[in-house]
Formats: C-alpha cells, structure tokens, sequence
C-alpha cells in the first residue's frame, strides 16, 4: 500500500451537506472536493450516507451500491467504504424508528428491553448496508447543566454500564458495529459547559467515569470506540495514550478500532492549543491511539502525509492504525464484499415490532413524581391539556434523533413516521372532553396565551401540563449538545404557565418532556401529580396517555437526582459522607427528589433482606430480598440494592447501586429476588492505584430509592485486599427465586 | 521522656469555652478535664489563650505568665508551651485592631503594606507571649458560593503568594511563626460547599492550589503550615503522607511543624469514615506527617499512646514529630525561657500606627467598579444613605475577626476598638445634608422598610445604598466559614431594596460590603456608580466615606472576577480556551467584571511595552511599560502583565498573571515600570509530571484588567524544555525607571 492508500483507510468522508451544519465547526472543515477526487486511494470510511439529509432510503441504497462497487473495481486495493451513522436513539434517517432517549432507557432500568431495541436498530442498519453505529454514549451523567445529559442514561455508572452493554449486544448482534462514546470524561465538563475543561483526578475517572466503558469493552465486546473531545486535568483525551492505549488496549484487551469525535483531531490544535498544526494534532492522535480520523481527514491526510515524509511521523504507526482499520473490514465481511447483490428496496426502518418496542421502553421509561390520586384521570373528568410540549412532535425526541439533529433544518419535509403527540394520545384515549390551549413557546418571553390557559384550566376539572424541553443544537434549543444551562429553572416562561395555572385552583398534573431534569421542587409541592418522561420516542405520546388515564401502571425509577438548583450543582448521589448535609456548611445537598424514586399506581414492600453464606472481598455477596405488589393492580418495581463501604482507606459514596431488577408483579404477588454482587461491583481504586476490594463492614439495604432504606443490613466483607482485574465479573447476577 | 510527655509535646489544650461554638463540631470533642490534669506531662501548644473570649489583655498575660512558669516550674521537662492565636484580619483578641479582610488585601495588590500589616499584627503577638499565629490563608478561590471566600486573597495563585509571603515575612519578622493554611486544596471543595470533596487532578494541584504555599514555604520561609480538613480525589489531605511530607519537606524543604486544622485528625474517623477509630486516625494522619494536633489531643493523646503501646504505630513516628515540636520551641527561645519577666501591663492593641496601616490598607482596597461622574459626590449634594451595612460595625469585619468570630456570643460586651461605620464617617467628611434609613436587614424577608427607603431617596440627591454580607460561622451568616451560598444574589432582600431605591430615579451608588463578589449585573448597569468594598476592616467606614467625597482616590482591582450567576460556577479567569467562549457551548463564561478590573477618579495609560533582550525558557523575560496619569488628579495605578503560552503540551490558560506593580503618580506622571519574570511564573506541569517551561511563542499585554490588552506583543521562549526547581526565582522582580 503507498502512504496515501493506507492514508484513506484511517479517514472518512462527508460530502458537503445543504443547509445549516449539523455538527460543531462543521463549516471551518468541510471537505471542498467531491468523492470521486478523494477516494482515488480508496476511502476507510463514508460518513452519514443516509443520516445528512432527509433521502429516500431504497433510493440512497442503490447509490451506496453503486459507490461500493465502484470502490471494488475502481480503487487499485478494491475495498469498499465501512459506513457508520447516528444511531443513538435509533437509525437517525428520515423515516426510521426512533426510541425513547438513553436517559429514559436508564428510567426504564431495563437491560433486555434495551437489547431488543438495539437488535432492531441494528436490523435496520445491517439491512441498509452500514457497518457501524455511533452510539450508544456512556458519559456518567455529572451534571444536569450539560446539554448533552439527553444523550446520557443515568448518574450510576452501574446503570449506565448495564443499560450501555444491552445496546451494545443488541446492535451487535446484528453484525452492525457499536461505538462507545465519548471516551473518556466529556460529561464532567466543567460547570456542565460543553467541551469545557474536565477537573477529576485519577480516582474518580477509574472509579466513575470509565466503569461503563470496561463494562462495555470486556462484557458487551463493543467493537470500536471513539475518544472524546474534552482534557482532562489538561491534557485532551484525543491525544492522550495512557487512555487509548494504555488503558483501553493494554489493560482492557481492546482490539477493535478508535474513531476520533468529529472534527477531534483538528480540535488538538484550533481549540486545545496543544498542536503546533494539523500535523502535529495528527501525529499526537494517532500515537495516542486513535486510529480513524472522522469525519473526514483534515489532519490524516495531507498533514499528516507530510509528517511522515519528513519523518516527524514513523509510519509504523499509520501501519498500526491502518491494520485495525482492515482488521475491522475484514470483520464486517467488507474485504470480500463485491456488492453485486441488489440493493435493499423495501425497506421498512419503522415496522410493528419497532413500533412495539418503542412503545415498550417509553411506557417502562414514565416516572410518576407524586400523585394525590389526582392520577389516573376520572373517566369522565374535563379535561384541559395545556402547555408548548402537549402537541409538539418534536417534543418527543432527543437531539440526536433524525427530527431535530437533521429534519429540523429542511423545514416542510415531512416528519417520516407516525408520531402521535401527547395531546392526540389523550384526545383518543380518554373518555371525557379534552380541550387544548398552548400557553405559551418553550423558550421565549410571550406571555400572551398564560390567561387563556389559565380560563382553560378553570373551565376544566383536570389541567394536564406538558411542559419541557425542545432538544436542539449548538444553542438551538434548550438542552442538546452545545445547549447548557446555568439555570435549571423551566426555560422561557413555562414557570409563569405552571403557576398561572396552579392559581386557578383546578389540580394540575405536571407533565415534563425533557432531556435533563430540571429544579421544579416548587411545582411538586404544588401539583396534583407530576409525570417526568424523558424524551419517549415515536410512541411516547400514547405511552403518557395510558400513564394518564391508567392504561399504563408508571414504573420507571429517576436513573438521575431532580435538582434543588443549579447552583447547587455538580451533584451526585455517589458522593462521600463530607458531599452531603452536616454541621460544617448551611447548605443542604438532598436533592428535590433522589436517585431510583418513582411512583406506582400500585404499592410494593420490600421485606426479609438476607444475605446468605457470607461475604468476601473476592466473591463478593449474594442479596436476597422479598418484594411484594401490596396494591390492587398489578405493576414493576424496579429492586434497588444499594450498599455503603462503612470504613475504606480512601473515601466512599454514602450510598452506591449494588445491582437492580425491574420485576412485573400481580396485585398481592411476592417474588424473592437474589443478587448475587460480585467483588467488582465493590472495587475502588486504592492510594496505590489498584481497584481493589477491602475487607471490612458492608451496609446493604433495599428501598425505593437511594435515599430510603425500607430494609437493611450489615455484612463484613471477609479476606484480605482483593485486586480485581478486568476478567473479573462486574454484572450482579439475578435471580427470581 | 516517657511516651507521655512526648505526647503532651504535639497536641493542644483549649479551655472549655462559656456560651456557643466557634469551632465546628467544637461541643463534640471539648476537653472535659481541666488545664492543670492535662498538662502533667507538659503541653505542645495553649490554644488561642487571647481569643477565645473578650478578656482584659493585661489581665490574661499575667495569668499565661504564671501558667507558663508553672510549666517551667511544675513539670518534669520544664518545657514551656507554645501559645497559638487566630489573626487572620488581626490578632484576634479583644481591643486589638482588624485590619481589612484577605480579599482587600488582594484588591490593594500592595505586598509592602500587607507586610506593614504583618509586623504590626505580630508585635502585637510577640508583646502578649503569643508564639504561632494562624494566618495567613494561601488558598486560591475556585468558587464564590464557598463562604471561606472572604478569608481568602485572590483568585490567582501568584497574587495569592505574593502577598500571602508578605503577610508570613511581616509577621515573622517580628518572631511570631505563621501558619499557612489550609494546606491544599480546601477552596475548590465541591460546589462551593464548605468541607465537600475536592474533584482536582494533580496538574491543576500543582499549577494552581499549591503555588502559593511554595512561595511562602520558599520565598517567605515560613514555619509552620496546617494540614486541610479537605479530601482530594478521595484521599483526605490530613492523612497523605505524599503532600504532607514528599512534596512539603522532601521537594521543598520545610523544616517546621505541621498542625492539624481543629479537630482535623479525628474527622479522618468521624466526617471522612477513612479511620476506623481515633488511634487509626491518629496513625495516619502522623505517618503522613501531621505533626501537632489542635486544639486539643482527641486522638494524639490516649488514642495513639494506646497504639504505640499496641504496636500498630511506630513510637519513631511520634519521635519525629515531637523533635519538630521541640525544634520550633527552641527556636521560638521557650527552651530557655523562665517567665520571670513581668509580663506586659501597658498594653496598645490598636495605636496609631495599626490605626495608620489599617487606613492604607482599607483605601488602597476599595474597587471603583463603575460610575457615570456621580461620584465623587457633589460637596453640597443631599446624601440619602440606605442599607443594612451603613451603620453595622460588623459589617465592617470578615468572618476571622474577633467580633464576628468570638464577640458574637458575648452580647452586649462593646466592640473594644473604634470603629466607625460608613454612615458615621460619611456624616463627618461629608459637606451636605445626609439622612440615614436602613431599609431592610442583611438577610431576612422584610420589606416593611423599603417604602420609606424609596421616600428617603426621593427627597435626595443621591442614594447611596449600602449592602451586601454579614460574616459568621457555620450557618450564622451570609458568607464565612459554613456559610456558604447556592445563589449569588445579594442576600435577603437587598436586592429588593436596590431595585426599589432605582425605581425612584434618584442616581444610586451602590456600596458592596461583602466577603465574596455577588452577581450584581443588574445593578451595575443600572447603578450611577458602584464601589466593591471586601470587609475593609476597623478604618473601612472612614475609607469609604473617603472614596464617596473624592478624599481617596480609588485603586483597588478585583482581585476575583465579578460573577454572573452562580449556575455559571465554578469559574476562573485562568481557563484554557475551551473554559471561555465559543461556538461549542450557548453559555457566556464572560464573567460581569474581569479579574483586574478597578476604576480611578483620573485616568491611565499604559503604553510602549517591550521586552528587551528576549526571552528564554530558563530565564524569563523582562517585560518594560510605561504607564501614564492621563486625567487631573494623583492617582495609583497597578500595572497588570497578564501572559499567554499559545501552544503548550498541555492546555493553558487565556491569561495569567505573570507580574503586578502599584504605583503612584502624580497627575500627568508617567513612569517606566520593568518587571523581571523568572521562568517559574511561566511553568507548568507537563505530561510526565515535571514542572517545566517549554519553548515557543508567548503573548504579552498589559492593560486595565485581564480581559483587555491595551498594548501587547508576542515573543519566543527560546532554548530546550527547563526544568524549574524549588530554588528558581518565583517573584517577578520589579524596578521603576
């Protein structure tokens, strides 16, 4: 292979879209020349061939043939393009499926569900020929201020690893490659500004942060990674090798391929400042282990071409990057491919069994706050639907959903699927009169429609409120990547409509579509009942109807803390004794609601913890617990098992989720739940470096949420020091006896 | 010595207090036994003898005199002890002058007179047979909400340091040891919440928090230092022996005692559940080099006698610390000492010449932030003076002082130095008429007195609206140690107040007396001018009234930027580029007023920058301006170099400080300032740990904050990647031509 050869194989190309960028800095970088003139030498890979534009897919399909043959027979090597996309809340194409949000999935805490999602993602993807799938995103959530928490599943890096490895299994599967992302720390981002410097040590990345990542790695055999944009401690992680070869490839055993985030390596130099130019940024990039320069190659090719000449570069290490670029290809069947098989022509991204797993995840992903029993709805009640998000279909998705991530800049074309909002859910399924007043816009400063609203909910006997986010990015929207906060309050005057309408004295049922929870203690105290849904996908609107009207018991648990303010963040639940109240500062840290809370329209117990034959450092502990369904209507609870390290030698979360277990039960079924905990799951890193397991007193207890311990216990740990390793496993097994 | 009398040898004994705390968790663990039981075996330390009560200065020397010739006299060792105060804003004792608050300190950006400040406070010291004072506070504030803000002197570490050293050099010149504290990391405690975790990587440890505790310790040759109640990365500080001892004595140097923050040792078991008892806390926190523990010794006495006895702890260990303990004792003359002497009767804790230093300081403190020509105010003009801290003497004080700290729970005992509010020394310096309302408290929900604030405005020509902190512990107050914030509006309802003065249209000028910034954009852009006054100490009233009649031409700089909300924080003008603005995040990092920022009553130029002879990695520069009095009047100017390492191996920050020079000059003055930058200034700690300066462009600029660059140039570092030690210069040398 010469230089440029082997060059295209570690790059990707993005031919220049119409209309307004869709990615950061897009403008600064896009490629000027067409695909025909760069792909000479072949190409590694096309970047969003179906996911920068609304395109008919059977149509795109046909064109990506012909180019793969094209590169078959018209490249000296002959081998063919690997094609990723967006996939985070499915296929991101103009007509595809879309679930609910990873923060819903984490609400839904629901692994096999998430799996099914994936297959089914990945079923689409395989049949449109793309190999590999940026998703899913494994950021610890450190902060609700960072727009990007939409993209995130929980605040428990446990939770985020689970939910994270389904998707990954799921896709898998499905031949279709996962991505992890962003590796590593990018949701720490300081004061949850995006790209904004990481301030975490050591401890906290290998105890927090890169938990899901192992998990992911060695438990789902995740197949590529993609470094991420941020430092950490000053030094960007695109550049660093302790993490992209040293951790990830060294210790972990990972052997498939590092793609840069888009734009990541040209970012060494035009933003962090550390690269001379885009030479210099690609020799860092690549020596540091990133092996795929995307979305194009800025820095790759030309820049990186000469600093090999001049030999600045050793170009072992295009070779190494290069060999895993093949490798992977080979993997995918792409080194054989001839594409002379017919291009897919009936397709259908968006089929009942998406349809049914969509509806699935969002009805298990409803978080009922609070109920007087205002909820579920009287049959016959009046009732008035007000609010910018009751019936707003963009309301329902994240920002890396097809609608908002692409559709949102090719106005008048049409959304592609069937998405029922809130408002039409609730007009077909509920039995009395619904009315409809807006109110006012998500975000902006009309406060004109607030007294119609008000005479609505006056007219009625029920206001159902749907308030919320609209996801968007780089500041087009209220949360999404580039749209922080530094407030939490409900953005635009959607404040001013709650109490508009709490005045009125009619019961309001709150209902929030958003992509990070927001600082509404104020509301909760007020209304009637509030619903949280994390963006619900295409089947959200039915799914909050049913919670409504009952068709749907609520079982999704908070996989995040409800914020008292944001300037009461960063928080997170996982915090030592000194991060919680106490006598040394006035301020409280208990969040407006904690971690793992929600609500039933049934009642559940958890009785008679026990934790049998013992506990060691390097087995870990088997926890069994009675959950019984004490209501008058089946439903889920969702088994959370926490634990506090009494004594440590470095210190420890004041409470940490051991494992969990969603569980359907029957009005007055019991089930006994066993959790067998393995040492990993109580690693932490020693002042030595090691993740190790001490031995010592184990708090353990069960509750409905992090906060309340319904049924405790205390083991002792026994043993001596354990060091875990990454063969060790970190899934707390469950059975349901 | 029996282990016992090596024990009495590092630890304290503070008499149990009458009436409320002044310590955290102080009720938890206060000596039950009386001073004569204790000391048998002789004492380490008596802690703060002077402040713990107002009590008669004269009256108490004698009683310390006997209790020391009894220690002379009445113990086997014969061995005096070591008498300890708090001092930060002054010796803080009944009667003894409070100087301005460390914030006004920085704010002065004036080293000489802080050292003034120093030697006074410790002759005061020295005279009462006070050995070690606890002060000056080095750390660097990471975040406003953190109510120990107002202990603190400056957002930058070399401003921090420099003035830091000064107050050591000051004080000790005088004998009395200082005490650096709180050694490291305390300030960038989560969120701003006092004692929370520290989320800080090694990099920004050494770059930033532990800059100027390396000053003081190299520079200042300071000789004690205190541990920090503080985790970092989940290691608490007080029991990290490679702080406390390999980066303190072995790469530094220090050869002085380490003394525990109160009652730190035991929070290793009781806040930080590291220990599992008070002998394991004692064990560690001497392993990692905690050599005395104040006030008292909960765990250095039985607890860790036990484990020597037990095996467990090493009696080496205790060996070292009591030999420090001995070697400081000896130094300090206690070895030899008698107490035959009289003690002292005539005792002047406040004469002229505090009177003097304290007056200067205030002055040189106050920040003109903003103001349309109302200030200074029109000699005949009709002042209507508002607000809660216009006639508080407390107002006046920060947190440390002895009225706010100790008097507070002495109601009815008087002040004991004079203390003139702003209203009183306004009513004395001003030529027109001035009314006084108070309006409303510093931090209640009153508003009954706003209406007659509005009236009192309406019927003069300028408002002058005094607000802002009340300083206290733990919950007491609206800023201090405990009293922390997770908003940033002015406290209670001061903002209310300001808003319902503005609505009168009579021009307002806004006076801050606070101990932390306050997001007060609002204001400003509403306000005819506005004055930031940090806790300006016992002269503050008189200097403020100075600065309103034109008196004292303001020279104050914001030694923190002004914030814009505390959802924003944290936030330091010493970010990288992707901490500031850009297109990647819809925030605004723009602070409401810069790091620097301060106007005068004339105006400055500052012009002809250049460095002479180049630049090199291992010397420096030297940076040459000249800055001219433009405007009618005598004015002080401090000179800002601010610089900008373009492309480092790490990230780097925007702007840093690289030398300061205040300076005083005569209407239409100018004068040459040249300011020597040693290589240090510019170091940072690269990929392998090594605090280095590397080759390359740096940008240069002097201007009126370090948001603007009135004159700037770019030069490069030439030679190889140096290497600093802790012998290189750290002091950018100044010399006017």
């Amino acid at each position: 292979m010469t230089l440029e050869e082997k060059l295209a194989q570690i790059v990707g190309f993005w031919e220049k879209s119409e209309g307004e960028a869709v990615a950061p800095l897009q403008g600064e970088f896009e490629e000027e020349r067409g695909l025909d003139d760069v792909t000479r030498d072949g190409l590694g890979h096309l970047t969003r061939v179906y996911g920068t534009r609304p395109v008919d897919a059977a149509e795109r399909a046909r064109w990506l043939w012909d180019k793969q043959r094209w590169f078959v027979t018209g490249t000296r090597l002959g081998i063919p393009a690997l094609v990723h996309e967006e996939c985070l809340t499915g296929l991101s194409a103009w007509g595809a499926a879309t679930f609910p949000t990873p923060l819903a999935w984490g609400a839904s805490f629901d692994p096999d569900l998430v799996t099914r999602m994936g297959e089914l993602i990945g079923g689409s993807m395989r049949t449109l020929g793309i190999h590999q799938g940026l998703a899913p995103v494994l950021d610890v959530i450190r902060d609700p201020r960072w727009g990007r928490v939409d993209e995130c599943i929980a605040e428990d890096p446990y939770l985020v690893g689970t939910l994270g490895t389904s998707y990954v299994r799921g896709l898998q599967s499905t031949g279709v490659h996962a991505t992890l992302k962003h590796f590593v720390g990018y949701s720490a981002s300081r004061s949850g500004r995006n790209f904004a410097p990481v301030h975490a040590g050591a401890r906290e990345l290998a105890d927090v942060l890169l938990v899901p990542f192992e998990m992911a790695v060695r438990d789902g055999g995740v197949r590529s990674v993609m470094s991420s944009y941020n430092e950490i401690d000053g030094v960007p992680v695109a550049a660093d090798p302790s993490l992209l070869t040293g951790l990830l490839r060294d210790r972990w055993g990972f052997d498939g391929t590092v793609v840069a985030d888009y734009f990541g390596v040209a970012f060494l130099q035009l933003l962090h400042h550390t690269a001379r130019d885009l030479g210099d940024a690609a020799a860092q990039a690549l020596t540091a282990g990133v092996d795929i320069e995307l979305p194009t190659g800025d820095a790759y090719l030309g820049p990186l071409a000469a600093a090999v000449r001049a030999g600045t570069v050793d170009e072992a290490l295009v070779d190494r990057a290069v060999l895993r670029a093949l490798a992977q290809k080979e993997e995918l069947g792409l080194l054989d491919a001839t594409f002379e098989d017919a291009p897919p022509t009936d397709v259908d991204l968006d089929s009942p069994a998406h349809r049914e797993v969509a509806a699935l995840l969002a009805e298990r992903s409803l978080v009922l706050l609070s109920n007087d029993g205002t909820l579920p709805l009287a049959p016959e009640a009046r009732v008035a639907v007000i609010g910018p998000n009751a019936d707003r279909v963009a309301a329902l998705f994240g920002c890396y959903s097809f609608l908002n991530h692409v559709l949102a800049h090719h106005p008048g074309t049409p959304v592609g699927i069937e998405t029922p909002t809130v408002l039409e859910a609730l007009q077909r399924e509920h039995g009395g009169e619904v009315t409809f007043t807006q109110g006012c816009a998500v975000d902006d400063d009309d406060r004109s429609g607030l007294d119609a609203a008000a005479a609505a909910a006056s007219a009625a006997d029920v206001a159902v409120l749907v308030v919320g986010d609209h996801a968007a990015l780089f500041g087009r929207g209220t949360v999404g990547e580039g749209c922080d906060r530094d407030d939490l309050e409900l953005p635009g005057v959607q404040r001013a409509l709650v109490e508009a309408v709490l005045a009125t004295g009619t019961p309001v049922v709150l209902v929030m579509l958003t992509g990070r929870p927001y600082a509404v203690d104020w509301a909760l105290a007020r209304c009637a009942a509030a619903v949280q849904a994390f963006f619900p996908g295409e089947e959200g609107g039915p799914a909050v109807a049913g919670v409504l009207t009952g068709r749907v018991n609520p079982s999704g648990r908070l996989p995040i803390s409800m914020p008292r303010s944001a300037g009461a963040q960063p928080y997170s639940y996982l915090h030592p004794a000194l991060g919680g109240d106490g006598d040394v500062t006035n301020l409280s840290t208990v969040p407006a609601l904690p971690f793992g809370h929600g609500l039933s329209y049934t009642s559940f117990t958890r009785t008679n913890l026990r934790v049998a034959g013992g506990a060691s450092t390097s087995s870990g502990l088997t926890v069994t617990v009675t959950v019984t369904n004490t209501g008058g209507r089946a439903g889920a609870d969702v088994v959370q098992v926490y634990g506090r390290d009494v004594v440590a030698s470095v210190t420890r979360p004041v409470a940490q989720l051991l494992g969990y277990h969603r569980i359907e039960l029957a009005a007055g079924q019991s089930a006994e739940v066993e959790l067998a905990v393995p040492a990993a799951r109580l690693a932490f890193t020693d002042r030595s470096g090691r993740r190790v397991v001490e031995p010592g007193e184990l708090q353990v207890w069960v509750g409905p949420s992090c906060a309340q311990r319904e049924v405790e216990t205390t083991v002792e740990l026994t043993g001596g020091t354990y060091a875990v390793t990454p063969d060790d496993p970190r899934w707390s097994g469950v059975t349901v006896l």
